[in-house]
């Protein structure tokens, strides 16, 4: 990690008070909250630039000229509102809110950490007006809020910044329709017109088409210019006072990555080969540097300009480096402060899934496989660049996508779905339930299940999926827990398994390879032991909670006490036979659940033991994760939640004390 | 019922070979199939007429002409694909799926029946193409299919017929983007452009605007016909094979009710009084006799016009009155053949629920009233027409109305958000977790929960709700058992909940009036004791399965077996003072659930036992909806699970002997 340094709120106030040029203000201002947002994000070692830089001159506009929020205060109930739907481009809100004293500088250095500011928006954090992450909610959530302000006579516009990307989401045209047969003139809808999604076009992905005259056919007020220029978008606002019959929409044509020449389309485009690489993820030790400096050295100059002197930085203190957690870095599993921590592994079960697929789809022309802008995460760009003519990309459409992999199934095809677990299970629910009771196979794959990585917030940590799906009849739920198991699980799914599949995979890095018997195939229903014990039966899955169940195991070991710990690969079926061995064996099991305590794993065990004709009935206690999911590293969420080697071994300790 | 009679198969075959002109033959054709679907409707007790008659010249200009699907066979991989997205007019479909020999009269007779037609689509019927019935699915499964057969170089086109109020779901438009972008000339959406929804305007419920214009936007080759006219049926689908490189929408103007003068719009609507009665529902004794005789008049004319003799109708037997079931109808619940089967009552909780909201939002300025199309049949229409500054109407867009839900709770208002339970809990799942978040209170009223009534089918019956809900960290899902509890738990909800509740109500009229003790008020977790006994405590909810446990515990009682029967309102919810007590009293516990046996009232009440100190714990044997859900009749569809009041009797007497 390099030297960090924060622009502190007192050289923003300098900013606004002695930069007289409006215009030129603001984009200072802009440059200044990029500054710390690149920052802040290396800091936490995760987070959204090209985004928070696309929207950044937009989000300056609004809070700093145009809207009445910081001037009335962020509770008053006449203050304009702005929210993003997209939520991504947070980083860049943040370090706008912190330069209008909303939170101090400590908090603005905790982004994506236990107690600091959530990976997406919150309305824990001050000044952030509403939830969001997963895509297409904010235009309904505007409309509500702008309904109620005229319902209750308050004053204050609804501004909603959406993504391009995101009005792939039907749930948008839901919310341009419902508003526009309100006349919510109340409400404007900005669209941060990139022309790019997670990480290429959005032409390439899904074209949007003649977006205005889409807007304009949804019965909008729509106006177009640029998302950069302070004067363009304060006239474009100005425009909308003359319509008031109706809501209002702006394209505002931004540049992601804007600010930082390296992370600009379309030269970063072309420099990744196609490929935007400045999406999501904090920048490397030089790339951090050099943008920093660019931002930084522009900013100076202007200021020089006005015969100001330079920005004074404030030094961040460094991370302690075990607690840096990421999605696209290196979360580490916490076994408790001051334990010494063993490090990560190389292995991804989502890159075995990934190669796993590839080989399968080589091998089997019935498979296709579908994605909704997550290819990169999902791991199936290998199938799309080796076989494109059995990928489609859906873009952000969940629901679409879902359907119609339907279709695909009819015909007689071997679908297999991808997305984030928290979105496919959830958004797209009816529709996997309308597909299954047509009797098809369809594999879904439901990637970043579960707590870890902790950094992005409620919006993507999926702790509901099992129970999403496991009240389906025709619907086998499963997790592996290594990369061996993921490649006998996917073969499972496309071959032998009698009807629907869904399988959960971790998205990070396996904190440890858990090895597998020799010979190990999975059989449906039964759980693997890993670990011999006869004090309980430790039952897990997933390479993160079963890696926390090793390590509880042998924290109590070396207190004498044995338990055995398996790996159950089956979230929602369970071999009777099986279970009844292992009832008789144990009188206690814990089943430590990387889900919600509802719904879950430990609910299928409890229902398969009534089954069992049983002497005495193990007890069965399920360690989840309670509440809502803590945002933070994987060791501050895994803490928070007691589901660390250490607390589970405290908590076992207990239970069997 | 009156005296019914079916137009055989062998008249059909008559017209079709009599019949020389081809646009006369198709209009004969589609009045036989009325007459039919009319008296499939009139016997099943229910079904869609309205829409089943505006889309019946185009079902009948499809199969009889222009798709080659007859003729290659339902199975073909080259034939030609239609399906009906909305799936309300399915009893058209059948009659002209029955018409061409797809199956015999006795099937068309069972409508809406366990073993005949399912109440809306589903594949398992002959010349089903896709499972539907939950609106807004079908451009994306279309999609899927019309990709396909791209793909897999197989001839036939696809062809989606959507309503158009069912455009208001934003699935749709997801669909038609991706569709565009992949060129897929293959697909084509016909609108049956009838411009009511379920009983009223599409334009006043909310407005589709200038329609053909977002079909272009969205980059759609765009068509517009009378979509009575065979004729100009046929220009249309020539005019599309001139156009490659896009895919096809028709929007065929058509008139709701067509064929039948006083269901047709837009006299019907006037005659309603604003409200279009024809939606769903089969008409009474004689609006029945008079429609019949109106349609078949009309084809006799014709047929006299043209030197032919008269159609020649079949008698069809009478139903036996107690198997009668359907929505709007009289469901009864079936105790068994040959017993003597109670009456049902005239208690509806959906109606005491209505009366109820009505109260408390004339009591209480914060409650705002949210619905998306189904007004009528969830009760909020006295809110609509006595409060309609605090009534919301969305459309068909669940998504939308949960997402604007959560706005309006964010400006402090308290939402109130209605639809069926299928539709809320599953389409619009993401968005009841997002608004969750926020920590802010809504009112989820999940209407039409449960198995019964049984004849719309899987799409509509809902067992998954509990489970979609229950592992949300801040929401109380209940169930009322009868009038007087419903009131008192809305009021809890809208007064005293903590958090988000979601309220399940059974739509149907009660079996019984179940009697609560006097001064019962609901207390959160605590079940109520309606029937006690000592040999096991039968705990149910709501007032279908509650009142089949009483039937079973009366007749079980007649056996010399006492069993209690409690009503257990709370369903994710478990107070463990109650439990415990519960638990100390009875060693074997039985749960009767409206509901699958995943994720319902029994794993809750598992999981509560966990935490409470026993010294033996009571067995919990849960009997749910196992599998999808049976089509049918109450009676048939309990029966046929299992669930009926002797079923239960003889289960729960097995597993106590």
């Amino acid at each position: 990690m390099p030297d960090l340094a924060l622009v502190p709120r007192s050289e923003f106030d300098r900013a606004r008070a002695d930069v007289a040029d409006t215009d030129l203000r603001l984009l200072v201002l802009a440059d200044m909250c990029r500054a710390n947002a690149l920052t802040a994000v290396k800091r936490a070692g995760s987070g959204h630039l090209g985004s928070s830089f696309s929207a950044m001159d937009l989000v300056a506009f609004l809070l700093f000229e145009e809207l009445n929020t910081a001037e009335l205060g962020w509770e008053h109930p006449d203050r304009d509102i702005v929210f993003s739907s997209k939520g991504h481009d947070v980083p860049g809100t943040y370090a706008a809110l912190h330069a209008l004293g909303v939170f101090p500088d400590e908090r603005l250095l905790l982004l994506r950490r236990l107690g600091g500011l959530d990976g997406h928006p919150d309305i824990g954090v001050p000044g952030i007006e509403a939830n969001s992450g997963s895509l297409g909610m904010g235009v309904s959530k505007g409309r509500g809020m702008a309904w109620a302000k005229r319902r209750l006579g308050r004053g204050g516009r609804v501004v909603v910044i959406v993504g391009d990307g995101e009005l792939q989401e039907g749930q948008n045209y839901e919310g341009l329709q419902g508003a526009a047969h309100d006349r919510l003139s109340g409400l404007t809808v900005v669209v941060d017109r990139n022309e790019l999604q997670s990480d290429r076009p959005t032409e390439e992905i899904l074209a949007l088409g003649d977006l205005e005259a889409k807007l304009r056919a949804f019965g909008w007020h729509v106006l177009t210019c640029d998302g950069h220029d302070p004067a363009a978008l304060r006239d474009a606002f100005a425009a909308m006072r003359s319509v008031d019959d109706r809501p209002h929409a702006l394209v505002a044509h931004t540049i992601k990555g804007r600010g930082v020449s390296f992370m600009e389309h379309p030269a970063a485009l072309e420099a990744g080969g196609g490929t935007y690489r400045w999406h999501a993820g904090a920048p490397g030790d030089d790339d951090f540097a050099a943008a920093h400096a660019e931002i930084v050295d522009r900013v100076n100059e202007r200021l020089a300009g006005l015969g100001l002197t330079p920005l004074t930085l404030e030094p961040v203190p460094a991370l302690e480096p075990q607690s840096v957690g990421s999605l696209e870095g290196e979360p580490v599993s916490g076994v408790g402060q001051p334990a010494p921590r063993p490090r990560v592994t190389d292995e991804y079960v989502a890159e075995a899934y990934g190669a796993a697929l590839l080989d399968l789809v080589q091998r089997d022309e019935r498979i296709v496989v579908l994605d909704a802008d997550l290819a990169s995460d999902c791991r199936v760009r290998g199938v799309e660049l080796s076989v494109p003519d059995r990928f489609v990309e859906t873009g952000i459409a969940e629901q679409d996508m879902v359907s119609m992999a339907g279709g695909l199934a009819r015909q007689g095809l071997l679908p297999v779905v991808n997305s984030f677990a928290s979105f496919l299970a959830s958004r797209a629910n009816e529709q996997i339930y309308n597909n299954a009771s047509e009797g098809s196979r369809i594999v879904y794959a439901l990637h970043y299940a579960g707590l870890i990585p902790a950094g992005p917030g409620k919006s993507h940590q999926s702790l509901r999926d099992i129970s999403l799906l496991g009240a389906l009849p025709n619907m086998d739920v499963v997790q592996p827990v290594n990369a061996e198991e993921t490649r006998l699980l996917l073969e499972w799914a496309v071959v032998d398994a009698p009807a629907n599949v869904a399988i959960r995979l971790a998205i990070g890095p396996s904190p440890r390879r858990i090895e597998l018997p020799d010979g190990y195939r999975p059989t449906p229903g039964r759980a693997v032991e890993l670990v011999g014990g006869d004090a309980a039966l430790v039952v897990s899955y997933g390479p993160v909670m079963t890696h926390e169940a090793l390590l509880a195991a042998e924290s109590l070991r070396a207190d004498g006490i044995r338990v055995a710990v398996a790996s159950m690969p089956w979230l929602n079926r369970v071999d009777q036979g099986w279970l009844a061995e292992t009832a008789a064996r144990f009188a206690e099991i814990v089943v430590v659940e990387d889900h919600a305590p509802v719904g879950g794993l430990g609910d299928a065990l409890r229902r398969a033991l009534a089954g069992v004709e049983l002497d005495r009935a193990p007890r069965v206690t399920v360690v989840g994760v309670e509440g809502w999911p803590a945002c933070g590293t994987p060791a501050e969420a895994l803490r928070a939640h007691g589901l660390d080697g250490a607390s589970l071994a405290a908590r076992i300790g207990a239970l069997l004390a």
